[in-house]
């Protein structure tokens, strides 16, 4: 991971500021011959678009996809692949008190610190809006790593408020503006969410992303191990604090007999008989789900005054008014998703050239 | 991070297998003029050393570290440094069995998996030697750092007993053989240690590092976050299933307003009025503490038998006899310390490369 | 290097086909705060642009630069720098039969041979109009390195008729269509080359591309050499075959007398005699001018009919009607200058990073 | 390519000064299962070993390589391979001069202004010493292309004396001391190098390496081109000042007609008419031989007497009297080979990773 770019041999660079003419990313190292169109790209992009319930930002944003190369006649040809979304509602007058004053828990500060000059419109490079490109590349990662592999997200936890376990449910999370599992919960999450947004407040989250399918063998020790790919990848999505892998901190609990992955053969297959690890083992995928949780924190931006200061220098209460998510975590779903399926993507390619492995290809 | 090196500017590349005759690294991109000898990496390397305490393997190695190049008259010249340890203390026939059967929990599955092939004496690459290089790599990324970053670590949980943080103490860390900061808790870590040990078990842990004095700027967005990459560095720890920066995933269950970092301007100094961020944000460094969280999970290697298969493919009983620690994050804490040390390093010589800061330089 | 990415600190990435809607380049690690604007580019690309005498290919393309991030109010964030040019003059119709047959010396085969299948229109990524945004990457190149570096390019040779280095005018380079910087030659070459261009024919080139004001120390032994970093640079140009720096193949036929250059003392500043090392010694600047000459070879697409294959494998005769230059090579000379200012901006910002070293920055 | 590793899949990071106890290198990358002892590498050292006639330094160094990692039971396992080569002759009073004043053509001046302080002893990291561990690395890589892929070299001129192409005999190559394929030119050029080295002279030369049976579709566009890596490659050895694919520069002097490669179907196999391109198209291998050439300036290290500098900044006359090479470009066949070899093997494993192409690996 560079700078803009994350990825190996498939590798994504980012552009792009919130209020900027457009945004993009360039996909380079996608194998030729797959078929690809903005079709495949748009609904993981309608996922995590704007303004599709209340709980998530107004702001406007069709965010329609355009491929600008790298595609022939509906197939990929190895060249780079430039995705590119114009942005189109930016209404900078919303944010123009952000040229001179810090917003806390915001990178206003942070990259006057570094750069000692920045794009204040809507937060510039450090908004989320550079997630949209994240999730354009996911997708043509999951065309790479075919239909086998199978990558999904939701969030269980909505602050202090768990999902059931129990009641886990993958086709409840496309049917309620939460990508919660456990539609009792989702239901519950509505009334607290409305209450924390009327308040002009924000809530932290947690979410998690299984992976099914993934060839065993990917990943790579000591410093490629595909735990640490995953755990970078997550924490650059913006406002994510904490990165765990199968029981995560919670096995910093257990005792060696609690937390052993037992195996037995069934036939000529080695199975698991449980599945604490994650799907990983010394950083290389085992074959098990791949199971990644990481933890959003509330969304800075809030109604109510917080002591700050000013870029030149004096003390200053700053309330953010301006169109936020009162829970950002939501729609970092589409986005985890994707992180981890880039990895998975990149991981992929770089397996199959040192070891010629073929398994898990998706031509 | 590519397979065996970490870094983009200050590039560590570790080599070497438990077993083998010598283990090493190469640490590319020191700055030249930096004073430099074995005595600057030794005390590291004797902090992690093995044999140490009941609560460690008794594995006796003195770990010599040896410089091999990149040093004149004591000083470095800016070309490569080779540290190298030679392995005395090899009793290959406790492993013998390794070679046959695959132990719960560990990597030797997922080694086979990928490669078909793997070198069984000790764990070979996967086991927890190689750390040994990252904890003397860590000691030069300091001499970079220069004194006035202090990076040290210590464990926060042993099981889930945690220390009490009004009773942090950094001086007793370095008096009791957990690298516990709370003295009462270290002593009923003892009991506690000494109950599994003998029952043949193990535990795990949570250990934390803590940077202070880090120049602010470092780090940048959107894949070179500093939080991305000390992520990826703990995460690449032997044994680790999660990590956290600042309050982690206990920030998903806070509001925004619990959540924020004020300021206030004392002088011309922009003034924190607390850290729930761990001194990061939008990836990059804002001059506060940097906090880092990582989980450990107990060690896999047990007396307990466990099921599990051979490499032949069929089922078996798995126990290790061997030398083990029963808590192997005890040792993780100067590593975690080394890894925190060499991303702060890196981010410093790049930062100054993008941007002609020269602060934070430890010449 | 890395596919479609060069650089370190300094990357450039680009993207697009031939006759796709649009090229581009991501710019990533531009340092903050330079003054930029389209109207710093776009003289460069003018310099390159087709179409501008009858010795360069018809094709109309007025190659506007759009600046769509890492900029705002005229100077650069730190953040990536989006720059498109869009494809106006995309007569498809002219390569049909590219499609279908491979061109003697074009990349049509090997595209095949690597990825089994392309885009043909113009010769999709394997044309030379992916060097308009090398162009444009430079011409960032040139405002990171400042006014005190000067980089400039010539033709020496056009097929075997070089020029006369007594003659040589710096000045005269941008009076004749060939940036020839002997105008006696130049008048030559003109008659030769309509000659040429009336047979349907094509001749080769040699360009040489001078340095001034490189800060000495800039370059890395001994994979990161400054002169290893410029032949990949240049031999990455499309159609060059050959790369040399200093008095380069000609060093081979001298004694070490007559190759040394000499060194003497003018006040507390060291001078060089002579420079038949171009400037570099153990690839690393040394303050001298950098000299390096790349030879191009002839276009391939002439109108003479050639013995070649089909892409179904039967034999063929082909010849190019099109659009084509006759001599390729000339409008690699703002290409060659680019491709300088790319690396030199890139070791600037390494050699920053590792020594702390300021000279040199163009801020 | 950065600092002092080269390749992305196949990657070499050499380490060691010339007069230190030792050189060494870190092969990461390579694939396992393949057979690998120091029986495979030392006869390749052995080509490149100082000693072994009148024509090269009379240092005497055995070079016998040990492995020390990656290998267990005489495969390789995927994990970093290092390697140790002692150093034994260092007779480093021949050298004390050398701290004080700059040879002329030597990289001392340019180290000490970029680091201002180096390891004088034999020219420290800028010694070709440095070259033995690239040898090492390409017999490891010639493992990798397996026994279809043949590279060798050979020394085509000394000085202006070049060998008659019609006399061309490989086997002629491993017969005398120079590497040379025409025997009759070998005898030639005995006697000029002993007048060269009798008067304390020394003279440059231009070395070609050819690799047959590399597989079509090695390389890749853009910045990733075969011939690019191949130039910075062969430019990264020391006191190589030119590079040049198939007719290089000679193609410069060619028309379209004269440079095409026609080609032509044999049953189902392109066949070319000829190889003007060296092998290379479009950055991507075609099957036939590549053909690298490269020139090497004459010793710097010389018995006459020439004007320098100090250190200290004081005018001074140097002279190198030491142990050294009359035509430094002998040896450096070996290295070129190596350095063709390790690009074709981080070539072949990129290659395989994005195209999933399994033709031409060597297990």
């Amino acid at each position: 991971m560079s700078y803009n770019t994350f990825g190996q041999l498939f590798r994504v660079t980012t552009w792009g500021e919130s209020h900027g003419p457009a945004i993009g990313c360039v996909v380079d190292g996608c194998p030729p011959g797959i078929e690809l169109t903005e079709a495949d790209i748009q609904p993981f992009l309608d996922r995590r678009r704007p303004g599709q319930s209340r709980f998530t930002t107004q702001r406007q944003e069709p965010d329609q996809v355009k491929i600008l190369s790298g595609v022939y006649e509906g197939r990929t040809t190895g060249t780079p692949i430039s995705l590119l979304i114009e942005n189109t509602d930016q209404r900078s007058k919303d944010y123009a008190n952000i040229a001179a004053q810090y917003r806390p828990g915001h990178a206003d500060v942070a990259y006057d610190m570094k750069y000692g000059h920045r794009d204040p419109r809507g937060g510039g490079r450090s908004s989320a809006r550079e997630t949209a490109m994240r999730v354009a590349a996911g997708a043509v990662a999951r065309k790479i790593l075919g239909p086998g592999v199978v990558i999904r997200g939701a969030m269980v936890a909505m602050g202090a408020h768990a999902v059931d376990r129990e009641r886990w449910d993958w086709a409840a999370v496309e049917q309620n503006p939460f990508f919660c599992p456990d539609p009792r919960a989702a239901t519950e999450w509505e009334g607290i969410l409305d209450g924390i947004r009327k308040a002009g407040s924000s809530i932290g989250a947690v979410l998690e992303v299984v992976a099914q399918g993934v060839p065993p063998g990917l990943g790579a020790p000591i410093y490629g191990k595909l735990d640490a790919d995953i755990a970078a990848a997550l924490m650059s999505i913006n406002a994510v604090k904490g990165v765990e892998i199968g029981d995560g901190f919670a096995a910093a609990t257990l005792r060696g007999e609690e937390n052993a992955d037992e195996m037995r053969m069934e036939g000529d297959k080695i199975t698991f008989l449980a599945n604490h690890a994650g799907g990983i083992l010394g950083g290389i995928a085992t074959g098990q789900d791949i199971v990644a949780r990481f933890a959003v924190k509330p969304t800075s931006s809030i109604l109510t005054p917080m002591r700050s200061v000013t870029a030149a220098g004096e003390n200053a209460e700053v309330f953010t008014k301006g169109r936020h998510d009162p829970c950002v975590g939501i729609r970092a779903v589409p986005v985890g998703e994707a992180m981890v399926a880039c990895v998975l993507a990149d991981h992929l390619l770089r397996h199959r050239g040192q070891t010629g492995e073929r398994r898990g290809l998706g031509q």
